[in-house]
């Protein structure tokens, strides 16, 4: 019943047939709203934290790359659909499977997951640009980046 | 400088040439992130906040729609692009423009807009279902809403 | 009905009778829980929008204070007592009074009331440490701020 | 280097000896702010989840509690100090230690913990009421709960 990351992990390796990444999130009080179900919101959080596990479990430190490259990751557009509710103590699992990549930017697929239930209660189309650290222009993704060969490689 | 909820109240009052709603957004700690500027999520925040206070300004009370109609108005689908990051202490105006409806759903359009700039820092298409407090599943939206005239009658 | 900040804007002016300022706060979607109520750590939000406000009200504005004295103010302790739920709709007022000030830190009382009632739904004593922006380790409170007039005169 | 919760659950198993509950909490982009560290009512959340999983792994379902007894556990008062700031990607461990206890609640004691420092960067003692589910009137704390036993005999 309770989350166990490391598992995920370690099936996430990433292979010609499976680039498929997942990370759980439980549902807390501080997820839900007066509805009685969680916040619309919420879900980009648990998109969020599921692409920056993404990124450490292939080797990427987003801080490193901001210290060194300068450079950030940051979300340049979404398509969401909010299928069906989650509410509290639900375990959800997030996945992210990488799409069209460009020079300064990529999309990736995220579903948001409910134990065996086969449609995903939320799913979006993330394009996540490259910026300047400070100026938040457009930068190439630098090429030493592991993330790369998943994303370009498929 | 200081936001005047009232004033863009009155402003508001909806007709052939205006169906524009604004609210005002200030921005908080809360809302930034540690890359300095305003947290993705946190812009669904101040678009719902602007929807919340176009149906008050409309007459309809969420809460009187969900214990007598026993209905409530959820996110369903959302296209946003985030052009360019809002950031501390930044005075925003978030819009609302109602848009294509049906029978138990419709369209809204907005816009996060700083000072004079032109371009929006985010916008949104986002389609608002009608649904059953308990179960979720869609429902009419009723008849007597007001703001049904305001998306009816363009 | 609305919130008018400029109103309390301008009844704010401190002087020796009233060194009370105060904020309004509305509770969204995004403030509540399932429990139908608002979620406790909002309550600090509100707070703490408050302070910024008194802060920009009093002619400080944090982001020079960063750039150009290398400090930030920081919450040190918290004492917060949840006396009565805030709900959905409700128009709050969180107030600041400033009270007892050290070389590096001050206190503050901060009340969270609605509408007429006369006892706050929330209160908190707060003391705000002045620190190094970097190493966050503790820094004299900058001799040339407005705000300490406030909070050194009673 | 993940989290492992299923692993700090079974060595929670309450005796005489450690009344201590432990669960980990990773620091992601949405707790951050501006400051570059995370925004002080975040540790409010990381709190909450450990309380909540507290409760979960002593068999107690706040939602069976809220459906059947009526009853819901509020946060009533709370001290808290914040030492130091946690930074981005931070694996964090939150504890709950039960202290006094009164028949319509009682206090935890909790501390907020980075790798093997021995100092905690927050700690909180955290007043939790029974209150009825509707009203938010005290009520006394069910019988049956298992917790009690945890909480009642040291």
């Amino acid at each position: 019943m309770s989350p166990n990351p490391r598992r995920l992990h370690e099936s996430r390796i990433p292979n010609s047939e499976t680039r498929l990444f997942s990370f759980p999130a439980r549902i807390y009080w501080e997820d839900t709203d007066a509805g009685g179900v969680v916040y619309h919101a919420r879900y980009l959080h648990f998109f969020e934290r599921a692409r920056t596990e993404w990124f450490r479990a292939s080797g990427v430190s987003q801080h490193t790359l901001r210290e060194e490259a300068g450079v950030v990751f940051v979300v340049h557009r979404m398509d969401i659909s909010f299928n069906a509710p989650a509410r509290l103590d639900d375990l959800l699992t997030a996945t992210v499977m990488a799409g069209e990549r460009r020079s300064a930017s990529f999309v990736v697929h995220q579903h948001l997951l409910r134990g065996t239930e086969s449609k995903p209660l939320v799913e979006a189309s993330v394009r996540i640009a490259c910026v300047d650290a400070a100026t938040f222009r457009p930068r190439p993704i630098p090429d030493h980046l592991l993330l790369l060969q998943e994303i370009t490689k498929p």
